[in-house]
């Protein structure tokens, strides 16, 4: 068994771009990723390619071969699909097929684009990541969905509205000057509630923006990167992945995820190391509720504890435990397809210390990743190391 | 590494059911493949599942987990989509993630519903797979666009519609009595030459029908099977995946698919085998000219040798080289996100004697299934062993 390098990689701005196509958008971040790791396309053995939706906003399936062809790639493709978290499990197959040795240097990435739904068509498209038979027919959507789970945590452990509000606050914050992220600006704990509700007690700015955009990022073995010479510091050294029933009526809690907590157990034994040891983490904070219920089930904190270190700073970047360093998907923008890399790309560029947020972190050698698909029905984790 | 065992398979008949989901089906081939392996559900570590047009037919995407769930199975899950290959690719991945020692024992497989949408819309959704901007936009569709691959095969070796309804004649008789089978009757050339054209030469009983169903298998490796004293007597010895361009216009060739020329090379090289150890196939003959361009492309036959084999009866149950014995795509039908998985288990029942068509190979002992996405676009191949 290998170990897995990063050797590039490569993003779009998050936004509206309702006129570019998906593909035109995973060919800037293919391009950059390719370019950044020096690799020879024709090195390329493999395309993992992540995207949600593309068959409602674009009338797009099949899009492995397509975006290798836009990627200028002559290799095996395959897209993978697992709602919000579908690049995550391109991410995770890609670890695998590289530390087993099937394959040497594959690309990575996802894109996604929403804007030219429209906010209404783009939550409806969205919607097809719940249960159609026994959600959706029966008028459930994501911000309904994740409002339930908001009123759950409050009935269990306590918490308000206004102490979601600080992760709204912190992560524009954390989002002001990353390059990628779809809304840079300052936003106050009276902006986030005072904004029209969306899904008591979830108001317009608990919720992520609906975004277009994609990422990319070449993966080599560690004697590829080694014997081409490679500056390829990062490793991603843990996976796991784990899954829940898709209904929300289905499950015990709702205000644990337990695909959550499963994958990051599997991440932290893959990896050999536990919670105490990430010293930055990219969570998926879809939702204000999402980060506090991510931050729980990778261990950072005890169930019904996560509210209080969002309400107390201790997840900003100068608190004890900075989470979405990035401006997480709430700031950053979440183009679904391309949500998962993006997040693998934001750690990697942290933990070299060329993150524009790097000064937050300055000693920072592990990283954590948490990608959820859904309403945490499918969730991965990764663990991300500097090696050399 | 380790070897990868077949060690349960699970099918529905395929045929016209718009009155079943996705899930129905897919739970009574799970329920089918996990008993028939005799394993708890609580070993399976993981679900592998195909699925090509859920998003448009059923407004379902994110099915990996919903899967999971109907299957009884609590443990990650993912879905594939790699269009009328989505199960192929997923065998690929599981193969891979058994052998590699990642898993023992998984779940894969795939459903599609179709019929709900009628002829004409199975055909447009069935579109998504080609290339929505370049080709579906200007009017192609599927049975024009393997039309076109017919008239360049035709140009360049020769040959002619009668050649290709042999094809169809065989498979609807090797269906016969196939219980999977929705197209369970003879025909003859005459029938299929008079039959109402769908895109010249090809005639409607050139083309596979549009179908419902599902099909599940649990894999496991060879330590499990062992330890477990299970009943697995075939394995998976080799698999290849191949990705070509999107579109036909950006293809060198029309009367070749160098992705399956790919893929079945990658996949004899795995196994440490040639052409000329298969003693029977089953290929994707979406449409009558994609068996003769398969059966060349897996080194059957050379380039535009493959249609004389057809004329000449070498591919029926007793010559020389029998291919679909299950009565393939054409006759047993193509609920897309099966078929891959349903390609495997056709050809393990083959080797090990339980086929309805063993009768036509009784001393087969290596096998190998072809399914390929689009035109050709995506392409994997599996090749398997009677190893007990």
């Amino acid at each position: 068994m290998t170990g897995v390098r990063i050797a590039g990689t490569g993003h779009t701005h998050f936004g509206q771009f309702p006129e570019r196509t998906g593909r035109d958008l995973f060919a800037e971040a293919s391009d950059g990723a390719i370019e950044d790791a020096g690799v020879e396309r024709g090195e390329i053995e493999e395309l993992l390619y992540g995207n949600f939706m593309g068959e409602v906003a674009e009338d797009q399936g099949h899009q492995g071969p397509l975006m290798a062809e836009v990627a200028g790639v002559n290799a095996a493709a395959t897209r993978y699909e697992s709602a919000c978290a579908s690049s995550g499990v391109a991410v995770r197959e890609a670890v695998r097929n590289v530390r087993n040795g099937e394959v040497d240097v594959v690309l990575v990435g996802g894109a996604e684009r929403m804007t030219n739904l429209g906010t209404a068509g783009a939550t409806k498209a969205l919607s097809i990541a719940a249960d159609e038979l026994f959600e959706i027919r029966a008028g459930m959507n994501f911000p309904g969905a994740y409002a339930l789970m908001a009123n759950a945590y409050f009935e269990e452990y306590g918490g308000s509205r206004e102490d979601l509000a600080h992760i709204a606050v912190k992560n524009h914050a954390n989002a002001l000057e990353n390059d990628h992220a779809q809304l840079q600006r300052e936003i106050t704990v009276e902006d986030v509630l005072e904004a029209p509700p969306i899904a008591e007690p979830l108001g317009l700015y608990d919720a992520c923006p609906i975004s277009d955009g994609a990422s990319a990022m070449v993966l080599v073995s560690d004697e590829y990167a080694e014997a081409n010479g490679l500056d390829a510091p990062i490793a991603i050294t843990g996976t796991g992945q784990g899954g829940d029933r898709m209904a929300l009526a289905d499950r015990e809690y709702l205000a644990r995820t337990p695909a959550a907590a499963d994958a990051s157990s599997e991440a932290y034994a893959d990896a050999g190391i536990g919670a105490d040891d990430v010293d930055v983490a990219e969570v998926h904070d879809c939702f204000t509720i999402a980060e506090v219920l991510a931050i729980e089930s990778i261990g950072f904190y005890e169930p019904g504890e996560g509210i209080a270190a969002a309400r107390n700073g201790e997840t900003t970047a100068d608190g004890d435990r900075p989470v979405n360093l990035s401006g997480g998907l709430k700031a950053k923008g979440h183009p679904v397809g391309a949500t998962g890399v993006s997040q693998v790309i934001e750690i990697a560029s942290l933990l070299t210390g060329e993150h524009i947020n790097s000064d937050a972190v300055p000693d920072a050698e592990v990283g954590l990743v948490h990608n959820a698909g859904g309403t945490v029905a499918s969730t991965t984790v990764h663990v991300m190391e500097v090696v050399e």
